[in-house]
């Protein structure tokens, strides 16, 4: 097979070994071997080290952990067992999947069931498409296809329609918009991507909320940008840190600031607009682009119909600093694949003749799909969507401490998660166990810039509320195990290595 | 507003102003900062210099290119005025577009009328969807929606059904596939940038042909890859120059040759068997992965029913090198951005786990639509888009040789368009007159790695066939107006710099 690896320095995993901050020691000692084949297995499978990367020769990694060589080859022996790992004389060793394994990183993927064939998957916070509204747009849009269907079908900042109903969508909520200033992508995610590909170079800073979304943390990971953490201020109720940011924006003047201040991910946290005022005003000093995720801005479950939300974000822009990222994937259906860009009309075009090198545009049915949803059927989709969060939001409030009751959360007012303290138990630990019991866990330090956030999961508000006291019985059996018997009968990969 | 502005160096702009081979020096002399201006605006408008790039500072232009500073001074300052260059005291310039103006390099975008309101598109090569096919099977999609919705609908490898159904038509046409050994993506474009994200890097060399594709080879500029073109030889049938292909790889050992051997883009050419065995052999021993576009693989419109075709060239790789790209948008319809990547399950896994941090995934319903489409109306659907592209070709054989008898094309038997030699009139001065007569043409220099081909323009085949008399008087005028008195209300940004 011809050769098409990235090469990880023994200096690099070093470091992602060390800062990772894997669980707490055991008690018991174990092979030497076992932890790194395991802290190396980890990696990979929460998509911390890409798949295909060439990982170092072994008398390398050796000297980098002052491990002894053979401890080395004996982990990569034990990998190359277990299929995470491939050598070929000559051409070196690296990372793989075996046969059938999901894709790094994803929680996208069927979960495994256990052995009573149960699954539950709390590592998705996605909810599934709402009926009847998603299949009569889909009907109503194929109605409308003749018309496209007469041209290349080719729309690089989007269908107009659905152009004008986004621009039509921010000026309901307070933020006048023409649609010249929207661009359609696929997804949000393919709007963050677009974004970075444009704005960010290799090397370049970019200052993040800790905890944030950890989709885009490892998209920014991925493209070489230097990630700078700002921790949340959480006392007494979620906040930016305005002299954490006003420090980092003024010493690190970072390209980019990526905040979601609304109904953030993973917090649920809702920014007041004093603070996006002087966030705003930090930036601008600093030169810094400020990147507005606002995938979860829709998604106020616990706000009061008849109380006044924060305008958004750009809504306070004075200095067309602010780009905006949307999307369709939370309030209507992620299977549409429909995000967009809100951005000063010169940077929209300048996106489109990027975008062309990438997927050149988005598929045109989902676009009429999309437009028709923010049309007519947008208040009771909405009210529908927001209905299934709050009170699956309820369901865990009223079940979670009961069965466990060292672990904490906020009670956001909006957004698709709880953000739960596990109490000293390691998210990790929790996700490795619950994957051989057919629970799927998103652990705390995928949305952590550097493995922060070891004693946290994020528990998604997407699962129905009627199933919410079944899978906190799930979840605290898997925490039983976590913390007591679940390793017994797992390899040592939850335990750090003495380096 | 904030600084995202990427920074041409000027021995860079210099290096694209001459090696952009841009056309025949004219005989009455023009200020040397018009011909600048045009050259820039040129750049800019075809894509070769990004929107948004950072100019150099004046007196440093004018050092690298042997100018006075006055002219580089005051061509910038007309590129201000229409609206091509923005600046800011201490920030320096940067390329834009005026407002209104597409996306750059685009062939994307209507055209502008001319002064009767008329538009000739002949800059996309792409279908209409094939009626009732596409609505018929949109309308089954639909119905299957319900299962899809109850999920949250991302697949970043794609829908099963139309993995299978990808895997199945592949093994139609001589190669078995099974479906994981296939990953569903945002169209070709959305495939092709994928593998080139994962496998190739900045400063890589990649072999393409030339002439190819111009997207792809735009994209490949874009993401930093060095590009080794291998021209075509063109007697007395276009085939690869098998000696030259050797040379460059031998020499050159490229990560990655970029090849599109099935009714390539723009020529037309298929390559036959011995050829692409030969070539196989040849990449396998410099350690090449060879990258095959088959986007057009299935548009034979000129070979007999009854010939066999070249097997694919995945059907010959004995070292599992080749990655395949295909495409939905040629056959079916491009609004259904439907692309596919082919290659070991291993990589198919690497892809998914990287497009996770670019698209998640393609939207369900296209999905389901390409997948019905491939199914029984296929043969239905490839006879009616075949005849379409026939009789145009046919119509294009008929009528150019009559308005414009110095110009030349090979007659292929396949394929989207018609690669014509257009007698020594430069392609980029045709594509500028052209936009000013509401015909837009895909010049040639487009479709070369360096500004190459300059004397050539592609016609698509995608005109129906009852309008192509009415097209090629038309183009045979623009000819005429860029052959004489083109220039005489234009301004000379088709004429190169003295340097």
């Amino acid at each position: 097979m011809a050769d098409w690896h990235t090469t990880v320095t023994p200096p690099a995993l070093a470091r992602l070994l060390t800062t990772a901050r894997l669980p707490e020691p055991p008690t018991a000692r174990r092979p030497a071997y076992r932890t790194l084949a395991g802290q190396i297995r980890l990696l990979v499978t929460e998509g911390r080290l890409p798949v295909g990367a060439r990982l170092p020769a072994e008398r390398e990694l050796a000297t980098a952990l002052e491990l002894s060589r053979t401890t080395v080859a004996t982990a990569y022996e034990t990998l190359r067992g277990d299929g995470y790992l491939r050598s070929r004389r000559g051409a070196g060793s690296w990372t793989a999947l075996p046969e059938g394994a999901p894709p790094p990183g994803d929680a996208l993927h069927p979960v495994p069931p256990d052995e009573q064939g149960r699954t539950l998957d709390l590592g998705v916070a996605a909810l599934p498409a709402p009926q009847p509204w998603v299949g009569a747009a889909a009907a109503r849009a194929v109605e409308q296809l003749p018309y496209y269907a007469a041209g290349h079908g080719h729309y690089p900042t989007g269908v107009p329609v659905l152009r004008e109903a986004v621009a039509r969508r921010y000026t309901e909520r307070g933020l006048p918009t023409t649609p010249d200033q929207i661009l359609i992508t696929t997804g949000a995610m393919g709007a963050l991507h677009l974004v970075q590909r444009v704005l960010v170079g290799r090397g370049d800073r970019v200052a993040v909320e800790a905890p944030s979304y950890a989709h885009t943390l490892q998209a920014l990971r991925l493209s070489g940008a230097r990630l700078v953490p700002v921790p949340y201020a959480h006392h007494p109720t979620a906040r930016w840190d305005q002299d954490e940011w006003q420090r980092v924006l003024r010493g690190a003047a970072p390209r980019l600031a990526y905040l979601i201040p609304d109904f953030h991910n993973p917090t649920g946290a809702l920014i007041g607009e004093d603070q996006r005022r002087e966030l705003l005003a930090a930036a601008r000093a600093a030169g810094s682009i400020v990147l507005v995720d606002e995938t979860t801005a829709e998604l106020g479950w616990g706000v009061p119909e008849t109380a006044p939300l924060p305008r958004p974000m750009a809504a306070l822009d004075r200095a067309a600093q602010v780009v905006t990222v949307g999307s369709a994937g939370k309030l209507f259906w992620g299977g549409l694949r429909i995000g967009w860009v809100r951005a000063a009309p010169a940077l929209v075009r300048r996106l489109a003749g990027e975008r062309v090198y990438s997927d050149v545009g988005t598929p045109v049915l989902d676009q009429l799909i999309t437009a028709e949803l923010l049309g007519e059927p947008l208040a009771a989709v909405r009210a529908h969507q927001l209905d299934k969060l709050r009170a699956t939001a309820h369901a865990f409030a009223a079940t979670l401490p009961e069965h466990m009751p060292g672990w904490t959360f906020p009670m956001p007012t909006g957004g698709l998660a709880l953000w739960v303290s596990t109490d000293g138990l390691s998210g990790a630990a929790l996700a490795r166990t619950g994957e051989r019991d057919g629970v799927r866990i998103a652990s705390g330090n995928r949305f952590g810039s550097d493995g922060a956030f070891e004693h946290h999961i994020r528990i998604p508000l997407t699962v129905p509320a009627a199933t919410v006291p079944a899978a906190v019985e799930r979840l605290a059996a898997v925490a039983a195990r976590t913390a007591t018997g679940g390793r017994l009968d797992t390899p040592d990969e939850a335990q750090p290595l003495a380096v």
